[in-house]
Order: structure tokens, then C-alpha cells, then sequence
């Protein structure tokens, strides 16, 4: 295995290979480092605008609900997303809903008095294994430091939400990428988008574009007596967030979202008993004004979305393996480590 | 229609007609009665013990999904109820998903270190007429007070939870009632009980005992120009707790969660879009050790949950009632007022 | 209780109370009545054409599943309905599926071939006990009998799938009813239609419009030694259809099924576990091309949906009243005898 | 690639390395073969006994719900396997329901009169490359001489429901396999087996133990101008079924289904949209008594189900793979044409 990172599938990346290759998307990280607090908030935004104003599309496939996310129950019924998603650890999702709750009403005035309430999507996994997530460090003010940090530029690895996370018993975290498809007779593109919060799997399960990389560096891992890497037991969880410039209403992103679990699986995961496996999916091509009466949707069909659900299944692995290679060695609470992936292979022997 | 409030259904009410005739739930109530806030936290300990290491099978029904509870996807895959119940306001629920963790780590110090993290469950309604929801005025102490004063007499009304919220044009609130059922052969008895946070409904629709109540006093609403009362859109919810010492599964429970909607239909609900309407029942026949790597439980046929399924929908329409009939009339944010039912029949002609 | 059957809330209902009230609804009816065979199928046309070629956004709400209805996976998944609908016994569910086949095949050539396979939808309920479900004696000619029958003016009562079903330990069967309503600004009128088979409840838990009439007929009963009516367990079933003109899309027309659910209560249902609560909405009024690759829909917005949330209440609640009042006394297999509602109510002493 | 097909995964086969592996699990097939019909039936008796008196736990995974399968809507609602699982065409659903519903009659004589109606489970996918579907040629008597046919010796390829079935552009058709795992601390050994009916895929997508070995094989098939196979569109569908010894219920068994498309994706696909991919999983280790009021079930705790999990995925993948190992190649309907694996992979250049 070369530093290279292998491209996975047939389809071709957008020119970032990111989820911000869909136009309008955009990515925020703020980054807490100090000791036994290793975590982070990461902020996308679906569009340049109001989302409580102009919602999007939105489906959820719960591939595995061992997750605490927020904001599901809501987007399932009305199939809409009208606020950023927020990523952080299992025990910031309390304070990010209150720090969403309050960027919508800095925003919308009426929010909770004349217009509704705001449904605020907030999406977590456990970095327990690094960070001390008892201390409670994310507070409201990380959340806007991620926003005011949104860019096209999608910073990857031990960064944001991804800063404590732990994949295949090496570091885990943020990963994105991106695939191009043509549709239909008139071959029009679009583009899938995936970001990835990675924190599941154990190290003899990983595998990499199919090779089953992860017994080989589970025999090393022995060999060196790295018993937790070894053996971590899934606790872990991966939030999957795809973004599509292609025109579907909210049941057929339930459908892409659901395809995110294929390229999931490919990586080695089996949606592991303790791993909150979700996939949240939304489109950019038509806003849905919440003042309006009556709807014109132009949609896809069904039938020619297959090219769609393989982007969606390749940019997910891909994501997963962006996260991997990009994230450094992270030392966390009580002397806890998670080697990157790039040590790990350093310390194979050559292939 | 005399102050008598009626009894609803067949089946006899348990010694308390309240949620704690369930042995071992208690209910806590810390109220905000302070000009423009009109909120508060009520919270249900389903037993007297450790939720987190001693858990309940429970289940959810979703009956229209316009809302913003937060712990219902894990307790959807896994079953189990791992956390005291929490109820208030919307935007209230983030701040009590972390007073809720932090309730759980002082109890088990090893939450989300050599332990998973802890799904709590928060459930709301919007009492945005009378209370500044913007204030966020819950906090943390606000939870820790209401299970302070965890105890099986059941306060009802406009109290804890409850104190803000609108029923029908009219005062809602917090309501409770039970219902006793012997089942199969052996004519076991066992008991069901409803604690309901009542937020939705119009005027017109009100029924009670299946007389058609609201459309009289919708027009005695309008002959006194009480625009509010009589057109107050739906923007409601009511979140129904269901508790029962019969031994069931979730799957079970899940049946039963859904009979709430039976009940709360013969209210006059249709269950409006906006109106965020949960049910979650619970059982206390069993708990779940969360060491334990091999469960028995014994349960009841589901050929025979038929009175059960009466029971759920009787006592949440009766919880419902007992809400509207326990609560006074409220003046919250920018004067708006809600009155009492008791006031509004009050105010009828002789019937 | 006079013979005039009460009207069911405030909206009006169309020219003729019926499903067929909703343009291009047709149903037809075949009525099996010979001894111990008393059975039926009825077929509902949800438009003139071919619905295979252009199809309808529907979508299935299943309140209680203990039901054998065919056609529902892929119903929910694509959110279409693409064949009529067939209602019959609950045997009769396989033979009505290849029915359902041949018909698909003769008016569509390349179906199963060049074509997908068509997903014939088929719902039921157990008439058991007045007809001879072992018999099997419903055939593929008894569908095409009801398919030549199809008609704007549909036939209600001990008629077509409706001939053997009970309700209440009475004579239930086929009932239908409409609502129209004004939605938005503009008040544009929409209608939604209701067709039942009704085949649920136990006699004491009957209500009629708010009152609990079904306590005084099995006081009567039991004073005139009927105990199969006043004790007959629920092992019924209703199937409810729901059509509209409104412009919906699957996943509104889901919300607007399960709406169904709160009309059903009203009459005394709680969804008893051998009931297989079933309903099915679909929307005429835009039609899903099947070769089409890019659909434009124009939607209502889901914040003005609650009057049609109402008229399918409101139309499934006077739909299964107009069964039980139109259905005439039926003795069927073993001497088995379902008296009338108008027999009962007869039998009354004078209120 | 040699003639060896490789074993997935690290877990033992059992003793047969098939469904039957799983004590008292029994397959039998009945083939059609003649010119234009190229199909046939599949019968699982999941044990020796009357499943409508003495009911299994069961779950489903509706992966992706283009399908036409029929039982599902009251397997998910009681979670209870009652009848055989029968495996066939599409057309032949209804068909086969009736059987089952004949031989449910046949050993139950009071079914549908003192005895509830039974929910026969009927699985389907589209064999109609190869097979005439059109011309419904699969009768009653095929399920009896199926069912004649039981046995623990499970052959495997073009046979039973597999005779028409295409998968990746090649013969697909029936496979089956085992895993055996260890669970808790005890090391309590369980087995998971997997028998699948596989039907889906695009030949270029064909990944083989981690080798996308499709690519290779398109191309030489692009060679060869093998047109329809290099390019069939994904029109198919797969059938898992998964048993186990193991003690689980119906909400675990869910969750043992979903696992079967860790399993699936890994060979490719990623649930097409004109796929119908759905898992059924029964646990063998507790049977329900349909007469009991009380029942006792010992489980396993959720926090133990890993190996399980991976056992799901395992077995699948390997069942998928000896369908396609087995299968030979068949000459069907207007000279369509499906190459088996082994003939394809010998008309590839040496490797």
C-alpha cells in the first residue's frame, strides 16, 4: 500500500473531490486541542442563505440507531432540512441545539412567536476513547466559530467533530469527497457529495478499495502489543452527509441516503451492534419557501437513479478512507493514542 | 356540562387515576410563572432505581413527527428506556439533554469512558403563545428541582411542563389518569397509566366524553370576541407518556404507544400537521441489566393486549381531560391569555 | 337513534358522499351469495386510464399490521400506485394478485417482458364468520365481474368484498362518503373521498357521532341472548381507501392515510390487536408518466393540509356508518347470522 | 481466479456450509425446465413442526422495496414466522399464497373459522430475462413437490426458484452458507445460515472476495459482444433469508436482517433501484405457542450481537457467491442466453 490513496469506483470526482463540489455547500470546523480535550464542531451549510426561510429536501436512512442526533423525527415526517447540520461529540449535541436554536432566532425574529419553532439537526458520535467527554468543552461559541470558519475548502481528519474520533481502532474523523454522473438520455450531470464523521470499525475488519488491509495490520498491531488498537471493541458511530446538486424530493434522498450504508459496508463495517450508523441526504436543486402555499417540484425519476446511488455509495467510501489517510496521531485523555493509518502502514512490513 | 369531569370508557380508574398507580413511577414538577415566562420541566422517573445500568423496554409511536424530541432513535432501535423522562418546552430541550447527561454521570461516574454514553430522552411541546421561548429561560437547576420533587402525587394543570401550554384555544397543560384491566384466563390485573403534556387542538374540535363541547363554546368564544380562542391555529403538540406494570417487550410497547392516538383522536384531534404528536410507553415488569449478556423475560401474548390497548386509549383521554379540566387560566408574554376550560364553561349559557 | 344517519363534522360533503366523488374514481362490485359462500370482490379504479403507464402518488398508512394485504413494500418505497385496487376476503388475496397479473398483461404486452412487473395492489379482511373462507370460492372471473362493474355510483353495504364482513358483531361491509374543502389564500376547493371495508369493533364499544350507542345495544343483545353479537371477539379488520383531487405527493398522502386512523377511533376503534387497520391514499391529480425520466409536480405545501387532514377523518368516520347503515341482515356458513344496525337500532327500546 | 471459490471472512462454515446448518432447517426445490419456462420453487420449513400452532421470532429488512413480496405487513407488526417461506417468480406469488394458504388448511383445519386466518410468506424475484413469466406457469402442485422435496442437503445454482434468476449479467439462482461464532463469556457457540436467491446486479460491478472481478469480466464480455450481459440493466432483486439458533426476537432479528446488506453491498451492489432487496431473518432456538397467554424468552442482550452480525454479512456474501459458483448456464426464453460464472471466468485470458 502506497501513500496513495486509492480512488474508489468508476465514476470521476468533482474538481475538489469534496462535498463542496455541490455549489452553495459549505464546511466549518472549529478545533479544541488541549490534553484530555480532544474534539471539535463541524458546520455545514446546505446553502448560502436561510434555511428556516428557504428549506431544502432532506431524507434520513438510520442505518443502525445506537446514536443520540437530534432533529430526525421532524425531517423524517416533513422530509425538509431548515437548519445547518451540526457535528460534535455525543455529549455536545445538548449544547448545539441551544447554539442552534439561537443562530435561527439571531436570524429570524419570529422564530417561536409568529413562525414555528426552529427543527435544528445536530448529529453526533462517541470520542470517548480521546477525549474527555465528561468535561463538556463544546459550548455555543465553537458553534460559531465553525460558521464563521465555512469555506469551499473542506479541511479533513483531526479536525472539527473529527478532532477525537477513532476508525479501525487507528484515528478516524472528517473525511469528504465527491462523484460526477450523467442521467438520462440528455446525459445531464450532477454531482454527489459526501462528509463523513468516522468513528467506527475495528482494525481487522478495515478494508481499503477491497484488500483486506486491516488483518494485516491487526498482525502487526499484536506484534507490537498494541492491545487497544487491536482489539477495540466498536463504540464507535459514523454520521454520513451527502449533498446533491440532482433534483429529488425528500423519499427519494431516503432512498440515497440509504446507499451510503453500501459504501459503508465495503470498508468492512457490518453496522457493528454499538455504532450509530447515519446517513442524512439532502438537495440544493430546489429551496422550498416556507411562506409558500403551493410547490413546483421538477424531479428525477426514480428509474434512471441508479448512477446516483453509486456516486452516493462510492463518495461515502471514499470519504471513509479521506478521513483515514488525512487525520494525523492524536493523543487524547489519560495517555489514550490513535496512530494514524499513515503510521500504521509505515510500520508494516513492505508489502 | 357540570364541573363533574366525566369518566371515560369501561374500565376502572387505579386508586390514584394517575400515572404513579404504576408502582414505582413518580412525577416532578418545577414551574417559571415570571410575567412573559410561562414554562417549566416536568420529569417522570419510571423507576425508583439506576435507569442507566437498570433499563425498560419502551416504545415509540410517532404519530405525526412535527416536533423536536430528542432520544427517540436509539431508544427505536435498541428498545430500552436508559434515562429519566424530561418534558418542557421546545427550546428547552437542549439545555435538559445536557442536564440529563450530567444527572446520568453523577450516577454512573463511568458514562462514556469505560461505558457508552446515555441516550436521554427530552420531549417538548411549543408553548410559544404564553411563554418567551427566546428567554430560554430552563436550565439545568430547573431539571434537578422538578426530580427533587420526583413523587407519586401527580400535580395537574399549569404546572411544571405544563405551565404554558395551550389545549383547544383554552389553558392545556399536564393530565393524568389510569386504568386497571385484568387479563387472559387467570384474569391477571394489571394497571396502565397516562401522563399527557396537552399543547394542541382548536376550539371547535374540542370533544368531551364525545359531546361535541368546543363548537358551543367556540361560539360563545366569538359572541365575546375572543379571535385567539376561537382561531388559535394549530401549532400544537401533545407528548403522551404511557407507563404499565404489564410485562411487555418493545415491540409491544411500541402497539401500545400507538393506542394513545385512539384516545387523543376522540378529543377532536386529527392530528394537525403542526402539532408534534409522540407517544412512549414503558413497562416496569422487568428490568434490563446492562451487564447481563443473557435476558429472560416473560411476557404476555399479544392475542391478549386488547384490554391494554383500551386501557392506553382510555386513560390519555381521560389524562387529557383531567389537563384541561386541573389547569387555570394563564396570562403570559405580551398579555396573551389562555383561560381555563372551567372559566370558558363558565361563561356559557345554561345548558 | 332515528333512521337518519347523523352527519360527520363541519365540512360538506360532495354531490354524492363518495369516493367517486373525486373525478375519475370509479368502483365496481361482485357479490358471491350462496349459502355458506358469502363474499365478494370490489374494485376501485383510481383513474380512466392505464395505470401502469401513469401511474398516482399514494402512500399506505398501516395502523394495526395484522393484515395480508399484498402490494404495500414496493407501494411505500416508490410512493406509486400502479395498478386498481382489489378488496376482498382475506383467502382470496392470492388469486385477486394473479387476476390483478392477468389484467396488467392484457393491456400491457411487454409487462414482466421489456417492462417491469406490474405491483398489483390487494387488500382484505377475514369475513369468516358468515362466509366460508376454506372454500376459496372467490375467482380471476369474479374480478373481471367487478371490473365490467365499475361505476360512479357506488353501491354500499352486504355488497361486493363487503357481502360476509362484520362490524361490531353486526352487519358491516362496503360504505363510502366525501368531504370538500377550501385550502389557502385562494380557497381552492378540493374534495377528498372514502371507501371502506369495514370489518372491526365489538358491539359495546360502538360510538355514532359521539354517542355511545353501541352500550345500549349490547344491553339489548344480551337481554335477547345474541352473545355472539354483544361478545364477538375482534378478529376484524378495515380497510380504508382515501382518494383526493388535491395535488399530494407519496409522502403527504402518508400523512393524510394515517389521518384515516383518527376518523376510525371515533367510532370506538382502539386498533384491537386482530385487526388489520389498513389505509391507502392516493392523489388524482397529477399522473406519473412511467417512461417519463423528469417530472414536474406542483404540491401543496404541508402547512395547509390540515382541512384535508379533517375531510379524511371526517369521510372514513361517515364511510363506516353509511356500512353499518346500509348493510342489510346476512346469515351465511353455519347457520351464522350478522344482524343489521337498522334491525338492532329496531330492537331498541324507544329512546 | 481459480476454480476454488474463496471463503469470505473469518468465521468457520458450519458442517454444511448452508442454511441447513441451523438445526431442523429444511430447503426443498421444484424446477420447471422446459424451452420458454425456466423457473421454479423454493421451499425453507424452518422446522419440523406446524409453524401456525407453534410460530417462530422473525424480523425483515426492506433494503430496497422494488418487490412484490407478500406476508411482511404482519411479520413486522407481531414479528412471528406462521407458514413455510416460499421462493419464486413474481407472477407466482399469488399462486403460491393460495398453496400456502391450501397446506395451512390442510394441517389446521380450523383456520379461518375458530382460528385466525394464516399470514403466508411468499418471496419473489423478476426471472424474466430467461424465464416467460407471462405464461404463470407455476402451480400449486410445484409447492407441494417442493415441499415433498425437504431435506438438510441444500442443492444449490439453476434450480428451484433460482432455474430463471440472473445475477451481474451471468446465471445466477439459489446459494446458501453457514458461520459459526462464539458469544459472551461463555463462548456459547451459535450458528447464523444464509440461503439467498439471487437475481441482481450489472456484470461490471461484480466484486469477488474483495477482487472486482466484473471489470475484467465486462470487458471480455464487451470482447465477446455479449451485449445483454455486459450491459443488462439492473432489473433484479435478491431474496436473504437468514436463520439462526441463536436466541433472538423479532426486534433483533430486524436487526440481523439488515445486516444481510453489509453482506450484499460487498459483492457490488448497491441496491439498485429496480432491486428488490429484502432479508428475512427467524431465529430457530424459542418457538411461540399460539395458544399460550404468557410466553418466556431467553435472549441475548443486544451488547453481545457483534459476531452475529458478522456472521449476517458473512454468510450472505458467501451464499451470493456459490449462486454464482454453482449456477450453470441456461438457455431460456425468445434465446436469451445467461453464461454461467465458471464458463465466464474460463473464457477469460489466464490470469
Amino acid at each position: 500500500m502506497s501513500e496513495q490513496i486509492p480512488h474508489i469506483g468508476a465514476l470521476p470526482a468533482g474538481p475538489r473531490n469534496s462535498i463542496s463540489d455541490v455549489a452553495g455547500v459549505r464546511v466549518g470546523h472549529c478545533t479544541l486541542d488541549q490534553g484530555a480535550i480532544q474534539t471539535g464542531v463541524t458546520v455545514i451549510a446546505p446553502h448560502g442563505g436561510n434555511l428556516f426561510t428557504h428549506k431544502l429536501p432532506a431524507g434520513v436512512a438510520v442505518i443502525n440507531g445506537f446514536g443520540k442526533s437530534a432533529g430526525l423525527v421532524q425531517l423524517e415526517e416533513l422530509g425538509t432540512l431548515e437548519s445547518p447540520i451540526a457535528l460534535s461529540n455525543t455529549f455536545a449535541v445538548g449544547t448545539l441545539l441551544t447554539a442552534q436554536i439561537r443562530h435561527a432566532i439571531a436570524r429570524n425574529p419570529e422564530c417561536a412567536r409568529s413562525l414555528p419553532t426552529v427543527n435544528a439537526v445536530v448529529l453526533e458520535c462517541n470520542d470517548g476513547y480521546l477525549n474527555d467527554q465528561q468535561a463538556l468543552a463544546v459550548q455555543a461559541a465553537h458553534f460559531e466559530a465553525a460558521w464563521q470558519a465555512l469555506s469551499q475548502d473542506v479541511a479533513q481528519g483531526a479536525i472539527g467533530a473529527g478532532r477525537g474520533m477513532s476508525s479501525f481502532g487507528l484515528k478516524g474523523g472528517i473525511g469528504t469527497a465527491s462523484r460526477c454522473v450523467r442521467i438520462g438520455r440528455a446525459a445531464t450531470s450532477y454531482t454527489v457529495g459526501a462528509l463523513v464523521l468516522s468513528n467506527f470499525g475495528r482494525l481487522p475488519e478495515l478494508i481499503v478499495a477491497g484488500d483486506a488491509l486491516g488483518r494485516r495490520l491487526a498482525a502487526q498491531a499484536a506484534e507490537a502489543a498494541c492491545a487497544d488498537e487491536q482489539n477495540a471493541p466498536e463504540k464507535g458511530s459514523i454520521i454520513m452527509i451527502l449533498a446533491t446538486d440532482a433534483p429529488l424530493d425528500a423519499r427519494q434522498l431516503k432512498r440515497l441516503a440509504s446507499r451510503a450504508g453500501a459504501g459503508l459496508a465495503r470498508t468492512g463495517s457490518v453496522y457493528g451492534h454499538g455504532s450509530g450508523d447515519i446517513a442524512l441526504a439532502f438537495s440544493t436543486a430546489q429551496q422550498i419557501d416556507a411562506d409558500a402555499e403551493q410547490i413546483t417540484l421538477s424531479l428525477l425519476a426514480d428509474a434512471v437513479l441508479d448512477p446516483l446511488f453509486h456516486a452516493a455509495a462510492d463518495s461515502v467510501e471514499q470519504a471513509i478512507l479521506h478521513a483515514l489517510f488525512a487525520a494525523e496521531t492524536v493523543r487524547g485523555r489519560d495517555g489514550h493514542v490513535r496512530r494514524s493509518l499513515r503510521e500504521a502502514l509505515a510500520a508494516l512490513p513492505s508489502l
